[in-house]
């Protein structure tokens, strides 16, 4: 698919999925795609799990019951971070925003690949959920789950929301 | 440009560009892929500067003796948040993550029309840059300038680093 036709059919996607699976071969070109983005000092932070086990997805869908992909999507990915990362640049990390990117890219391949997916994110956030997560992925006491994937077929038509005009939000040379 | 070889091929480009300017036609392009980037609960937070006022450029480029594509690209792109973020859900923003999405949006265009660039942002935080920028751009006090990407039309050919082997980052079900 074209670039800037998957980054116009990209969209988050909330709704009901179809239970056919994604093939491993799909999966591992979604996270390729993400292992590529660029990262801070290219350090590569980001690890990635790829849950495709029945048993797991049911255990992750039963903690968002609000959320039609996840609690039906025959697959999620989770980006894996560090809770204290290392300083690498003056005193700075960049582990949120490789991951972002990353997972910017993942989104845009899913799309490519005629799937759906939502980022979620600040719903891990709250009530623990995050480590909850982590307790499933059995990731170590120094890791977190920063965002979650879920992936698959699509059951509706979504289109990306709509966008506030361009010259709300660009300007040239100066800011107005 | 399909995407997945826009993915292969984006790379952070630090060597010399070609004087040419680049179109604003290509220039809107390139932001509106920004644009179109997912951000947490749709706020839309990240807010854009094209640079390619000749005097404007001159005054960034002698910011950065080090990096050649800063030093010559005949555009630029500043990516604009707060310096306080408002919480808009249950105490978290997500405006470093939404900013870092667009980027990698524009990176993708970037490449996908046949120029380089480069994310500069630890730069920006050391030695003050980025209030220095933020003067030139005529920033008001509550905003910052998190990201700055030189554009233009690279004179040599490089390629994207090489990335740590597939499973050393992916595992399927449990960390590893």
């Amino acid at each position: 698919m074209d670039l800037f036709d998957a980054i116009c059919l990209r969209h988050s996607y909330r709704g009901p999925m179809e239970t056919t699976p994604v093939p491993r071969e799909d999966l591992d070109r979604i996270v390729g795609a993400g292992i590529r983005a660029p990262s801070g000092k290219n350090a590569q932070t980001t690890e990635f799990i790829i849950i495709d086990d029945n048993s797991l997805l049911q255990e992750l869908q039963a903690l968002h019951p609000a959320n039609k992909a996840m609690q039906q999507a025959p697959a999620m990915i989770a980006c894996i971070i560090d809770k204290t990362p290392e300083k690498i640049y003056e005193g700075y990390d960049f582990q949120l925003e490789d991951c972002a990117a990353a997972t910017e890219n993942m989104l845009l391949a899913i799309t490519a690949l005629g799937y759906a997916s939502v980022w979620i994110d600040g719903w891990l956030r709250v009530g623990n959920r995050a480590d909850k997560v982590a307790a499933l992925l059995h990731l170590p006491d120094d890791k977190k789950v920063q965002i979650l994937l879920p992936v698959g077929t699509p059951k509706e038509q979504w289109e990306q929301k709509e966008r506030q005009p361009f010259s709300t939000r660009v300007t040239y040379n100066r800011y107005s």
